[in-house]
């Protein structure tokens, strides 16, 4: 990729400048500043110049582009400890110089190792749809506009037909209560569909909602058992599809929305296979959609070509992902697309399929005829989605020594500079893979025993259960009996303390992702 | 903007289209179709063409690029019923084709109407500032790797000279508890320049995370008392800013990384004042930082200009927000820009300001006096930034007859299709200005009572504490005695019953943002 033999230590950017008025060689160095310190020359001390300003690696010609220079700046790798992190330093505010265009990336291998990439890759989709050995077809249920049944109907008929994955066109979103109903009757569609023919079609839906809202639709995505979600990771947000793919074990397929302000400009942005192939796979992409050379979409064939290298190359321990081409692919096209791209390939076909002459459901057997001539099928049992489960026992029964059953009590020890005295735990809810987003744990306080003085940014709600303590919060004092209910505010310096001769128990409600306490003064 | 007058009932876009293959009217045609129901012509139906498909509204010469052509498209409000779906639809696909820029958005008033914009805009920053009159003064903490103390330093020394604003430099990002130490002595720092000047200077903090631990860091800053936050939002999401500012009172500075992708290839993308205007305005950025047209970016005058216009007009009943020219202007440079953007403008100087001969605290007091000669000053006595406040009470006393105090209880009426009998309700925590990710409620079920059979996607955490009940989840039954404690899964059908001759009483505990529950069957 960069003319220099990466540092997997670092971060290696590849970007190709066009000429301007200063020379390439200061242009890099501009570059390499503007990323990491902003600041003019002469403000920059010894220590950060050698730890943090970017290093200009080399610059030559561009071997693609006459008169651009290709530039290659490498950055520390803690500059990249996360995506947002990498897309600050990678690309940040270079394109504002103007003819700076990011054509490689090497992620550092602290990144890689950090990062999950595809949940399953290409083997994990094949096992699920049960096919090895060919391409899969795929299609969208559309247009907008359409009445669930309608959309259903076309998932049914696809399904019929022997096609291995329908995802809803990105185009179409709805209010959560909306997308709960139209998903569940596409999906029984889809499944109604799979009955018939005893393959394992899959459904992938959209989820396009407010960023506040995201999560909500593809925890229902998972929870009712279907296999992935499409994203439009350029409009969430890239590092927002990551979190929601280490979060739900589903597949992720990427749609290209808003990508083409990356990609269309020869000698701005990002090159077709950074943003579509390394930048997407970090993010957890499975699947990543993108328009065939032949398509309606201005994009070339060293471009897709690019892209699907970049999908498939040894990237850390990270799964290879699948190219989905797509944009205007007929029958006419299959064997040539099939050809192109070989058999570990997604097609995804939408209008053609949508308005075959003889139907979804006889066009996708056609289609999968077509492709099977190219690239013959292997079939192998499909294996089941991964499914979200629960914990058991669903319920703790309470003890009359204060303990619940199938739950341990353990003492609460220091921590840092956090002191306990005479304090018990027993966490009951949220550490057992309960999808709460609160926890649940009891605290037992001896007589003459307290908690830590501490404060935090997430909240407590306690309730008092066995005998009686004292809440300090600040410079307040507040008793705690049997089912008084008080709150914790954030960053509030807060403790329980036990002042009687008897037990103090209570539970306590907490954020189950939180940050770290710090002692209260 | 457009040529023909826009429908305030529909999103209108206006894109410049280069020469192509197509006439201009095809493809306006072929965006017009893409952005919204993406099939061949052939299938799209009647019903469908008419109230989905984009409006092509006029096709005409580009005034500005000669072969060019303006193309104006209307979209139904319906589709742009929240940011996500206006990028969708104004963006989405269409940058794919090459060739295309969006130059002119208007947004549909429902839109308008449901968005809260700039928390604070013009006026509000102002009042805090205590600053009337003139421009503002804003500059960095920086360079990334310098020292906390050494940060903190920088921002006392700009505070004593009177600067008004003081941001972090966007390449410094932390971890959580990093970042709360960074933050907590920079504001420290700051509050120790004020004291010296009885000026407010304004800090604030950059929260650039991972997706999923961003909002800790806003939280954060809110938390601490701190007036605002600089967020990226085209590394974020730009709708990630929006959730945020929604729901956090604070003022948001918009920083322009990754927006040269959009903005600085004249034939693509999105134009300067579409994306730093009236996108990022939409989004609640107060403040809205772009490159001068004289500093090292190469942008013009007249797209600075037209950003500056776009954050001022009237746009719905949204607040204007600031223009915050930066990138390499000095002292030289101050009345030339005063001159140009007028007073409601932030002046963010950065390393004209560190590396100043006389040091931070002259240079910050001598570029004010520029400010000054061309706009003077009015001060007023500054307001208090917007804190978090905590309700009161905080301590919820339990009362024998199985109510709290200072809380009422309800009975629990049916909802739709979901039925109860002989159900009342204590909201305990959440309703009433809490911070905490969860709600506490206390039901009591009469002996022959039940709540509804329901199932969701929020989990319930139910603890027993009067008398004895009978959970039913799906085709299970469990007691539910005092203080047993019982987990209900995301949808998982679910009942509780009474079914003694006593009152059985439990508390549940549930996400504050939910979905509503379903009738189970």
């Amino acid at each position: 990729m960069s003319e220099a033999r990466p540092d997997p230590g670092r971060v290696t950017a590849v970007y190709r400048v066009q000429p301007g008025s200063a020379t390439p060689e200061d242009r890099a160095r501009m570059i390499a500043v503007e990323q990491t310190v902003e600041v003019p020359e002469a403000l920059i001390p010894p220590h950060i110049e050698k730890e943090i300003v970017g290093r200009v690696e080399s610059v030559t010609p561009d071997p693609e582009v006459p008169g651009a220079s290709r530039v290659t700046i490498s950055y520390g790798a803690e500059l990249a400890a996360n995506l947002f992190d990498l897309l600050a330093v990678a690309i940040g505010n270079a394109p504002m110089y103007g003819g700076v265009r990011l054509v490689g990336l090497e992620p550092p291998r602290a990144l890689l190792e950090s990062l999950p990439g595809p949940n399953h890759g290409v083997e994990g989709v094949r096992r699920m749809c049960g096919v090895l050995g060919r391409p899969l077809l795929a299609t969208a249920l559309k247009p907008q506009g359409s009445t669930v049944s309608e959309l259903a109907s076309m998932g049914e008929a696809f399904a019929r037909g022997g096609g291995d994955l329908v995802k809803d066109d990105n185009n179409i979103t709805d209010d959560f209560e909306g997308f709960r109903d139209r998903v569940t009757a596409c999906a029984e569609a889809v499944e109604r569909g799979n009955q018939t023919t005893g393959r394992r079609c899959l459904y992938v839906p959209h989820a396009g909602a407010r960023a506040d809202e995201l999560e909500r639709y593809v925890e229902f995505v998972a929870e009712i058992g279907l296999p992935g979600v499409l994203i439009c990771p350029m409009i969430t947000g890239l590092d927002t599809m990551r979190a929601l793919a280490e979060r739900y074990p589903l597949i992720f397929m990427a749609h290209p929305s808003l990508t083409g302000v990356y990609t269309h400009a020869p000698q701005n942005g990002v090159a077709h296979g950074v943003l579509f192939g390394t930048l997407f796979r970090l993010a957890g992409a499975d699947i990543s959609v993108f328009p065939d050379a032949r398509g309606r979409f201005q994009f070339a064939k060293a471009q897709c070509e690019a892209i699907t290298e970049r999908l498939r190359e040894p990237l850390g321990a990270l799964r290879p992902a699948w190219p989905a081409p797509t944009g205007g692919i007929g029958p006419a096209d299959v064997a040539r697309v099939c050809g192109i791209y070989g058999p570990d390939t997604v097609l995804l076909i939408g209008g053609a399929l949508l308005g075959h002459p003889d139907g979804i459901e006889a066009g996708t057997r056609e289609i999968l005829d077509r492709i099977r001539s190219v690239h013959p099928e292997v079939s192998i049992e499909p294996s089941e989605p991964p499914r979200l489960s629960l914990p058991e026992p669903r319920r703790l029964a309470f003890r009359r020594d204060w303990n619940w059953e199938g739950r341990d009590s353990s003492p609460y020890k220091d921590a840092g500079d956090l002191t306990f005295r005479g304090v018990r735990r027993v966490e009951l809810v949220g550490k057992f893979g309960e999808r709460t987003r609160c926890d649940l744990r009891y605290f037992e306080v001896e007589p003459g025993g307290h908690t830590s003085f501490e404060k935090h940014l997430h909240t407590h709600v306690v309730i008092g259960a066995r005998g009686e303590g004292v809440l300090l919060l600040a410079d307040r004092r507040m008793p705690l009996r049997h089912l008084d209910v008080a709150c914790v505010g954030p960053l509030e310096a807060h403790q329980l303390r036990n002042e009687s001769d008897e037990p103090f128990g209570f539970f306590c409600v907490v954020d189950h992702d939180r940050d770290r306490p710090l002692r209260a003064e």
